[in-house]
């Protein structure tokens, strides 16, 4: 595995650099591209670093044109890294029916094993394995990571994090799909990428991971955000049932219901400050 | 003039709103969309108004999506209003070439005298008079008004106010084109929409307006901020044109070099907040 990576553009921003890359993704036998905000500090030292998971049809630009993070990761001496949503380009397999929920742009953070899915769908250890070392070449401490995301992006997060507590130091989630097993977003994504057996969905469920440990999994609450306006919040996220497993599990839950506000990206910029401060306090300590 | 106006999108922000409008403008004989954040504050009362002039090619979107400044704007308590660029739709003429820097997503913001363009394009009096009206069914103080834009929009926001220096309180700019009269980009469109005989051109270019004023037109500095890495900085937008008009007529200007920083929108939101700041100070005294 070589992870070389080229940079494709930069930008000033806040003092430091908004740059997005490519380079060949073995995991995923395609070419991705990704994108990295550098922050000032990190011209003098190694930063942390936190991961951003993008929702259902967003590339790794949504997030850096639409949040405002770059200001609170300049404040904060944080390297954000956003990747894409799932594997990319002619080879790769998309949904037959072109659905916005399935396939291209909708990895779901698992590794797929069912035809055709699996030779490219490996999102997860994309995110878990590769990324990280693809960032050797910049002024990273891969000592220091969290995670978060959005919807998709939310769910992809809080798996991550709890099935390796012991890789990233914090999780936080906007609007996140807490129990894709028990949604029809998730119910029609690991059909296709796991099959049907419903066994081998459960390693890819928040609540599920939460209920199998039993104890919990980070000593400080984890932090999620979901407006009460959201147009999913009912069918697809369903926070209630993260609260219940962080319950059960002993598991600490900072869950906060915004009233009025949706599932867009002026929900996720009106409170990503609060979500980066969070991880710098545990990154920087 | 009926200046009905028909809410289209609608986005909780900051504790405020995102709104996208629509309505028949009758300056411009056509259906126009325009943007609005309201911030919390405007719940309570009218609230002063900061215009968006956006650069070549944009939307009302580009703004409200890219600056972060509903932040800033729900900070200090203002509201900001961003137009489109140009007149919309079929029935609008566009350059036949189908070049991105005249025609539709470039109204240079002049009212046009030229056929077949003087139908539609009279973006001035749209921002100057037909909007600001617009405006009157929202929680909206018009007494106090401030205005500022980019590149296109930079020397929008910079001829409206040095017209008007009654009507706003301050202007700033990001990367203003200063002269159009002397660079490519505002030969080619005033050439189109004002004929010709470039004495007619001169009502439009920040630096002639400040030469034939001979005394300042604000009793506070200017505020722009410009790139030192912006592309269109030397055969475009001359920076030190105004700065040399502004000498002449003895108007204060803060003209801020930035190094490093491009003419995009990462630009604009590492700045947007000291804008937002600069004009709440005359909008909110």
């Amino acid at each position: 595995m070589t992870n070389t990576i080229t940079q494709v553009a930069g930008n000033t921003c806040f003092g430091g650099q908004q740059l997005r890359f490519k380079h060949f993704a073995e995991t995923l036998n395609c070419e991705m591209h990704f994108s990295v905000y550098l922050p000032p500090q990190a011209n003098d030292a190694g930063c942390p670093v936190i991961f951003w998971l993008s929702g259902l049809t967003c590339s790794d630009e949504n997030f850096v044109q639409k949040a405002g993070a770059q200001r609170c990761a300049a404040e904060h001496g944080v390297i954000l890294v956003a990747p894409d949503t799932s594997p990319r380009g002619e080879t790769v397999p998309d949904d037959p029916e072109q659905s916005w929920d399935f396939g291209l742009g909708a990895g779901f953070y698992v590794n797929a094993t069912q035809s055709p899915w699996a030779q490219h769908y490996q999102m997860y250890s994309y995110i878990v394995e590769e990324l990280p070392q693809c960032l050797a070449a910049l002024p990273v401490d891969l000592q220091r990571l969290s995670i978060m995301g959005h919807s998709m992006g939310g769910h992809g997060a809080l798996t991550i994090a709890l099935k390796n507590p012991q890789r990233y130091r914090s999780v936080s989630a906007f609007a996140p799909i807490c129990a894709p097993t028990q949604c029809p977003w998730g119910e029609k994504a690991l059909s296709h990428y796991l099959g049907e057996d419903r066994q081998h969905w459960l390693q890819y469920d928040s609540c599920e991971l939460l209920k199998a440990r039993q104890q919990p999994l980070f000593d400080h609450a984890i932090l999620i955000d979901q407006g009460d306006a959201d147009n999913f919040l009912t069918e697809q996220l369903k926070p209630e049932l993260l609260q219940q497993a962080c319950e059960a599990s002993g598991q600490a839950l900072n869950l906060r219901m915004q009233p009025g506000y949706d599932h867009s990206y002026f929900f996720i910029a009106s409170f990503i400050g609060e979500h980066i401060a969070y991880h710098a306090k545990y990154l920087n300590r």
